[in-house]
């Protein structure tokens, strides 16, 4: 049996950072896996991302100890099931707006009596730890250590946090800053400084806090990262592998050429 | 047609930085190619790069005005022939140790009567420009605007410098400094600044001046690139894709643990 | 025109040997198609296996005269008919539980009238034989050949047999015994030997009968296998391709370790 | 910022030539994207094109200005937000068949307020121009320039149509005439020269006029192709890239062969 | 045991129509191995194709009775083997000229004691037929059916002429008339109208026939094929599926915008 | 720094029991990877593997502590250095059948000064463990710890068996039975029972213990592996993975017709 180690952090008071993972490649997964990350999910939705290519990724992080988990691209039980079979620990799910959404996600990843996962785990028996004669007991704890995170990203989520919050098998909550901003009407970056986009998202964590859920959030520098976690949030994302090679890049480049012009 | 913008850049006097792309993905490409690198080579020596996603990176890099350049993993003429047909305007190729070695390169890649290269330019009719009528007038200009440079990375090189600069066809030289501190007896990274290998260095450039080959060079920062621009060479590398994903990943986990820690 | 020889076999009251492909690779699909089944099934649900690769796997199987049928991972219309257009003579669909869900399967599986099925048999139109002239008449006889398999694996499920096997397009249906186990609140393994289990296989194997709709099962042994077939099930797989290269391996490895030990 | 040329087009009173690809491959797509078309719309539906092949077709288009589309195979927010996100400048959508239909498909595809597309723009921020930054402005302009286009190819659809039309968002619609010939009882080819199939396609043409929506059809020779343009359709797709390979490859075959037994 | 029906077309006194895929694409091989052509070959030379999607492009040609055959991008025994065991029943090989460069061509084509290629036919054993037991006799009579073409294509090569013809083991020679033209001193294209071209390719020809080699050539239109036949070749390639692809394309939408033009 | 396990099983005087992976596919080379074997090897000379599928291959068995071995398609420089950089820890190369290309063989798998090997490893600086800030000390052991194992399989080879045994930085040396046979004249598969083959392969392992150099071969079954162990080989491959598919599927389905027939 393998822990999710994720669960142990916070049962330890700590926040989980986490990695992001948009760049369709075994190979810069890996380096990702290596650079310090208590975990790292692989992007389905906004990432160049389908299936076939997150099943090398989630193979790449299994070479380490870090913790892979997916965000899915829309609350789809073929997609949700499909994924943890490949050895996701856990799933950050799209536009979960009541608890309607929330216990139809819950039920995909969850295997009987609490949900209806088909049983079949084909890669996570191997990538599960155990795997003794082909399968062992992964299925015994799957329910137990499997995080399913529903992402709050709108009105309508705010307006329902509570009946989500108390949806069993919920395992964390999880907030896009661009798209609640979006939804409150703001700019996709700018609007997170936006005095009734930190009140949301204030509000959010409260309620959170309230019934003993972790809340997650994506960050888009170190310091909103820190400031972050010293909020409350539990589970942080730094950036993402994209952003990561495009603004080093770049900042290399430019460190070349403003030398240059300089002297 | 379509100009090798590199040499303009060389008759202006000015120097090339050239991106780096070790990470066998379209995408990552297609992210560095946006950066204001003014050439970007594909690595299919050292980088996890095979020909068939090669072909995909080139055609992200021709959604730029970049110029695509691709260091071979040997002097052979299969792969430097498809890697020019697939719309590569130039090649680095490790390990020229003689006149020999660097005929036999330049006859690959060159037309009749230069050289011996197959006449095919499946892609590079399209990625060079015109492809009017399927085709176009590539193969007029091929042998004058593509760049083929080889390697000086072993104390061989160094004895037949004069001989290697003096090939006709070579369109510029690279020195691999890791390379180069190994075949002189020093380690790959730190037997940089080691004065015999700066003497060889500056030894290389020097010849290279002499007859009027420009000289390139991979750098591992920023200080080192604005170093060797300075020092004479007339294209620099910064470092490559999956070492700015690393560096920068690796900063920000370390420096989100730094701050929570000191705080 | 190709017919389904699936058929064939069972006008002769013969039943189908199935085989499994859950490893996303067209080589290990071809090797499977080469070994003696009358069919091979792509599992795209539990199989590490989406659509691009299935594709590959499809084209190897049409190499010999075995029928390809596909799992598909989700009743979503989507999946179902862009597998059928690339070559899959049948489809097997999970939880099916009432006459709905078995109406918007076979709706989606069917030209019009009797569904929705939408026009563009791209592969279908080569593998499925004739092909003269870029097409043939495929759409002709596509309804009656295409087999929409159902799978029979929760309460509900059982519940709605009747409604199920009565509507009309269902060529066949097939048990998952493991989620079927799991359903009735057993272990997807061991439960498979319960009574109240066998019971509803039984049953659902009887009612197949009553309604004249051949029923298949997932099998996990020879012996189990040919049980099943004297019990009357009219098509059985045997394990799948992923079982089969793990449980040799390990019986080889096992055999030379064990017998070093012993002597 | 990029301008979605086919609104150029259509504000000049020209109709848009469309290309398609059906073949899963980004050389086949570069080559159809250097032949002058004005668009090209990559086909998930009965092409057999998965979502990560499409992303390198995408790219392939982006080393020129034509503009690129994509058929999705179903109204999904999932695949419509990923391939917007990965550069399609607009979603052709099959079988919307009412309001219902069409609000879902648009409410995707449009960011908040005139939907719930999500933000991420990971590749659309590289080619749609700008990209200063690591995302430019894109944003900003995606709702007016990114075109919705459903397919009207049901009874029901036309019944619908002035619902369809009038839904806000909608760019374009367009015609499947071999399912539309299906839907209405005929041949899907042959079914196209029946007179019902006639006046259904011409009652749709003149709502779409009356609501000032353009109309697209797929075209199967140039002939058809300059008569529906003739007829007033804005947009007309030439066959397939597939089709095109295919007839003209036993065109050449049947050529040598039929000159040989002449003479 | 399967028969390279290539020799019976030559032993009927007839030519061999083949044709040529540069699309790195099972699906477009597919669709090319339907059109009537007696064999397909694989260009790895100057199609973007490498080995590991040539495999499949392999794959896709054994769902007919077409003879696949590949062109090497070059003279070396690593992939002149690998192409073997995956199915390849012959190979056409650039740039031979001299009986040494033959003899090295055939002696890694041929089990011992002909020449020294290595055992194991991993996917042929499939792919030529019987395949009973895990690999049939495939290598008792590879060495006879199994076709080793070289091209020739340079004045060095014309010159030996003689020593290739005689080199045991060669099946067919071929010419590359783009190479010979440009090796001539010509335009890779118009100047195979060129009076020494002419001669040269006459000769080529007189020599193949002299020694009862049979000749092969590359063609560009129907009515070259149907002369090089007349003229003696008893194998021509024409075009390839990209060109195919190319001109329908191009023809189509030049076809739409002239009648538009001109009405 | 990551310690070659299979030169500890040697020191404790035990055999080290390999595993073949032919399938181009890092799936079934994970399973492969959790059956027990003590190393892998990736075939790429008659495995349908290529060197980017390769890559996940090693990918995949890195989530185990097997260790990775390749087997390159020929004495290439370029593979040899481009699939250690890739993570393999080390080397079976066919054909060496005298001291100039065992020596060869070495000095393009170790750095300088015993080869030169280049610098760059770009995966295996992650895969060999440390990997802290970006590299660690790979450089430092490869050389000791990179196996490398040259083919014994030719007449010429065994001629000059003692040169290449003694040629510095042999790790190890293979047998391959088949090419071996074939070598002799004999049949690939029941050759192995001929008096000269068992002669000739005595006469390499006596000579192997002789200077001290483990021998290793290739066997077809349990009872064969054991025999060979106990003759004092210290490495036995345990067939491949595509053979071990392809019996156990043909024994299933062998094992459901004849129980039936009998029945």
């Amino acid at each position: 049996m393998r822990k999710n180690t994720i669960k142990e952090i916070w049962n330890r008071g700590e926040s989980v950072i986490n990695g992001w993972c948009s760049i369709p490649s075994s190979f810069s997964t890996e380096i990702m896996a290596h650079q310090g990350f208590d975990s790292i999910t692989i992007d389905m939705q906004h990432g160049l991302v389908d299936y076939q290519v997150a099943v090398t990724m989630l193979q790449a992080i299994s070479s380490t100890s870090v913790i892979p988990l997916t965000r899915v691209p829309w609350n789809d039980p073929a997609i949700l099931m499909k994924i943890l079979d490949a050895g996701s620990y856990g799933v950050i799910c799209p536009m979960i707006n009541n608890s309607e959404d929330a216990e139809s996600l819950v039920r995909a990843c969850k295997y009987p009596p609490q949900g209806y996962r088909s049983f079949g785990p084909i890669r996570t028996k191997y990538s599960s730890g155990g795997a003794i004669h082909g399968g062992g007991d992964y299925h015994n704890y799957a329910n137990e250590e499997t995080l399913v995170i529903p992402q709050i990203e709108t009105r309508e989520a705010i307006r329902n946090l509570d009946e989500i919050l108390t949806t069993p098998g919920i395992g964390a909550i999880y907030i896009g800053p661009s798209d609640l901003a979006m939804a409150l009407g703001k700019e996709p970056r700018k609007g997170q400084s936006d005095p009734e986009f930190i009140e949301a998202r204030q509000e959010i964590l409260k309620k959170a806090k309230h019934y003993g859920i972790p809340a997650g959030i994506h960050t888009n520098s170190v310091n909103v990262a820190v400031e972050m976690i010293k909020e409350g949030f539990q589970l942080v994302s730094l950036q993402s592998d994209d952003r990561f090679l495009m603004s080093r890049a770049k900042q290399e480049v430019e460190g070349v050429r403003n030398t240059l012009i300089q002297k």
